[in-house]
């Protein structure tokens, strides 16, 4: 038996309506730096969705390279960024945000959540401190949605977070890496209008979301960023070949494959989470989205081991450990069937 | 007429054998960052090419962000990288070496080129000034092949280069960003193994030769960049999906494809330049390579301009002006011939 | 009545055997940037007094200064600093060190200090995770002596932690903005000959010690940060007039002065803390060197304002706060006996 | 004979009124970080003298980390600032600026000082560069007043300078590192005033005119750099005893004593200057203050070198030398009497 790839959702190539236009487009020759005709059409579709006709768009080429730009875009030198502590640019960008010359700003999350509150009691105790001139000033705030734990921001809870900002006049910046696992999932009621008007600056993911590669960075506030062109050119972040990120946003962006490609990941997520509590597996926590978390005694990994490729995530204590399923726009039901065969197999 | 496209070596897609692969592969699962086995075979390949068993070779998204990720990684704080003042990173970089704190030394170069003499004179001067130690130390020296004006440097200006680099301990640094047309070049002397041997770091261009996108980053001096891995995440230059990168590579190095699509490039340029001496037409200078710098009349340009996409380069004068022709790997036969009628056509 | 200042140990100008060496040495000319013989004196000295006859010493205007510095100096792009959480780098310094682009990495210390086995288990934890290539590598370990709460490090502990480094190969770097009062601590058997054999670079506080301004930052470990000279010019910390600081060193290192004005501190010091046993002051913990940390009711606080400066720390409770009074080099005696009166005074 | 000292204006300690200063307020406790009323005072009187009633005025300790804080604190990241390719910033500050992430964007000045015509030359030719978005923008202007070559900018020039600035938008920063000997010259006719009026932020240097040490940055324009304290932290530039900058410059500023230093070393520079016209020695070039350059023999700077300490500039030619007398408000009259005595041994 092949092994089952559960480990991420850029395991595979790229959605074969990508690879078709890739194709078709191959020989034409563009401009270059992404003033090319398929990155001008994108953008003018993902304009209109977002209801926001005066975005600003920027096609990038990975998750750490955006918010890496993006943020050192936003702050000013004696600016750091607050994040949750779980937040993907507190812990596995290897720096890349301190590199920039910033330091991030840490809050505990829920489940890599930030809560409103936690932010406003934040902000609140360090204009507080006598001595807060001599510490690094809150100059934005980075959530992502869906969190690095699938977890999703209501409505309510934007609105929430964008109202603190305000009070702050903190720049409010989401990384949309999974983007398409949380606008496709049935719990979600935050839409890329909503995105647009509560937040300042965000990304909507191409990568792990079906495109070859590539993030969408929208900008809103125009002001917040000037010449983010040149910054883009800076941070080494500017494809000359911009063609490509463009036909993948494009296409994504046509007749709503973006969303179908998420609503696939999440049904076939549903089915492998109706199978665990079926069979008592043990939820780390349940989240809506294309992750799933499980807590699995290191006897039955080692069986697991042989037949899949899934995640490590942490020990859980002396004899289990976490791990994590991701589904995506690429999983065959046919490999989703053999995983639930093994769940039932090594039922509780 | 449609217009015939001379603008750069980056305005077309990729060379269909790497489209063809990733098609063949898109539905594969691997694992990320570029711990595929497409990136381990490509590597593989180079390191054969080069002689360089040990050689660590890395494959980033493009010429910038490989240029500023390795200059970081090889200077410490207190030093600066030298160039020739036409140098890439002296440029057109949008100041991305300074962004990671360190001065671009310029010297004047000879149509491009450092000469070994003018490094050592540089180098000689710095140490020979009593306030040296005020003043950004020399770290290593970074060079293109071919460079930005399209000449070679010879394997003996190499040597050159080396033996001056040694003198003063100075890491040399290769920016290969349009190899292909450097190795498939008759005038050219320097092959793969010779970078090998006299650079301590070197990268094999992929955007501008071929391939996706790419850019092949082959550290022969180990010890100089540990932990590169790190720094790559670090400069957001690490790709999840490195298996587009090692496919693009692993293909462009099989059967000798690389020095295929050089040669085209090169054979059709040398027609166009044949074209232009018969036809009287000025030269900015003759390179041998797949730039072509013409002097063109304004009036001619304005004419050209109805058929023809070419790169705007400096002006000359008042009434002439620089323009660029450059030929690649995807420039059609038909259109080399229409380019040449055209050169006939407006013959001086 | 006049106020009592017992806000911090730099509220007054400098001991006066700085002040009369100034003024005898004023208009003698002397080379600049720490070149003059003043500097190479108090070099001389430090080295004899640390047993470090190789050791490299320079002498800067600050704390910070010397910690962005240093730090920056010994580290590579892709490492971050490990420190206490209430260490000054983490919090205090204004993001100075993230501004060098590297990542404060905090531990939870213990009234101020680092242990071996939390610095062992944090570094083992890093290393033990699989995508430990994603994160900033630990570089070097931050502490100070004596902590920002007055704590001292013991001989041995300074020994395990050195043990410790040595087994990640992490170089220890001692802050010693405070160092006189640890020196003449009865408490303390850390002498300056044991910095030097287990740090790798250390500084001796200056400004808050009795010297005008400076901080003498030796190098044990001189391989380690070739070139500092520059990097203390490039950091903006290098001072035309070096002669000041040498001035000052020479002065405070010549028949024992700096452990002198450290004695005074510490016998004012413990008369308070005597009066506060006494009358049943609340101590917020009790450390053995010179600042004071009580917590204070916030009406006795109201009452206290009017006669005594002292530092806000941090709120206790709703009705209480914790303050700090910090005795110095300076302190007068009989404000110290004014202080007791009105400790007894305020009796619990 | 004891040497004659000419080597520079820092090789003195500070004037006799601050070391009395020093003495009568040493031991009078004061707030830190130039909280304390001697920088108060200082900072009104400095507002007084520059009619700036809104300037926000702080103390650094020298000239290089006021350049980096303050170019720093202007520029965005994709910015670099414009300086005459002599400037202190361009050369002798070991990348300071580069190392805060910036270029230096350089112009061939004339004797140190920078055009108006060179300026909107250099920027036009920028903007109209079709490639000026892959280039780092110019973001601010950089002059030094007198420059580093003892030139003054007159007070049309300095008016012109402004307009070009307007005209592209960008803020103008003076380095007045030598202020005092500008603003004592005859020649001169730019005030504090004006320099208030047509800079945006500018420094008065203490170190080379008299202060112990301390340059007094003035904000003119304070929109342009919000929080400079954090900033000023964050750069390592605070200074715990702020006391001593502002004793300083309050004294400096107390009856006119900062232009009567400047004026006894133009004195005695003028005395110099004609000693050296008179017995027919050869300026490199002549300039009003304080700095005298000459093109002497390298015989006779054998002889020199054992009565004279002056500064090495450059190498004229095979067999002469350019090398630079500096007279400051600390040269004595009989130092000068005995050094126009070699000038007349060495008659040419």
């Amino acid at each position: 038996m092949e092994k089952l790839y559960f480990a991420s959702d850029y395991q595979e190539g790229m959605c074969e309506e990508i690879l078709e236009c890739l194709q078709k487009t191959n020989r034409i020759p563009t401009s270059g730096y992404g003033t090319d005709e398929y990155s001008e059409q994108a953008r003018e579709k993902i304009r209109v969705l977002c209801d926001a006709p005066d975005a600003e768009i920027h096609f990038l080429s990975g998750g750490t390279q955006a918010n890496k730009t993006v943020i050192a875009s936003i702050l000013r030198d004696y600016q750091g960024v607050i994040a949750a502590d779980t937040g993907h640019v507190s812990l596995h960008e290897a720096g890349a945000i301190e590199y920039t010359g910033h330091k991030v700003l840490t809050i505990p999350g829920e489940r890599g959540k930030l809560s409103a509150d936690a932010l406003d009691q934040y902000v609140s105790m360090f204009y507080a401190d006598g001595n807060h001139e001599h510490m690094v000033q809150p100059g934005m705030v980075y959530i992502s949605q869906p969190t690095e734990y699938g977890t999703l921001y209501s409505r309510q809870e934007l609105v929430q977070l964008r109202e603190v900002c305000d009070k702050w006049k903190l720049p409010l910046y989401v990384d949309g890496a999974r983007l398409a696992y949380a606008l496709a999932c049935r719990e979600n009621d935050v839409t890329l209008k909503d995105l647009a008007h509560y937040c300042d600056v965000f990304y909507i993911g191409g990568t792990k979301c079906g495109a070859m590669i590539g993030e969408a960075v929208v900008i809103v506030n125009r002001e917040l960023v000037p010449h983010f062109f040149t910054s883009v050119k800076q941070h080494g972040a500017l494809l000359a070949k911009g063609r490509l990120l463009g036909i993948s946003f494009n296409t994504l962006f046509t007749d709503g494959l973006y969303e179908t490609l998420g609503k696939h990941a999440l049904e076939l997520a549903e089915q492998i989470k109706q199978a665990l509590r079926t069979n008592n597996w043990k939820f780390y926590f349940e989240a809506p989205t294309n992750q799933i978390f499980v807590v699995v005694d290191n006897e039955t990994l080692k069986k697991l081991d042989q037949n899949v490729v899934y995640s490590f995530w942490e020990p859980y204590d002396e004899t289990h450990t976490v791990i994590r399923f991701a589904t995506s726009w690429a999983t065959p039901q046919e490999d989703v069937d053999a995983l639930i065969e093994l769940i039932r197999q090594y039922k509780r």
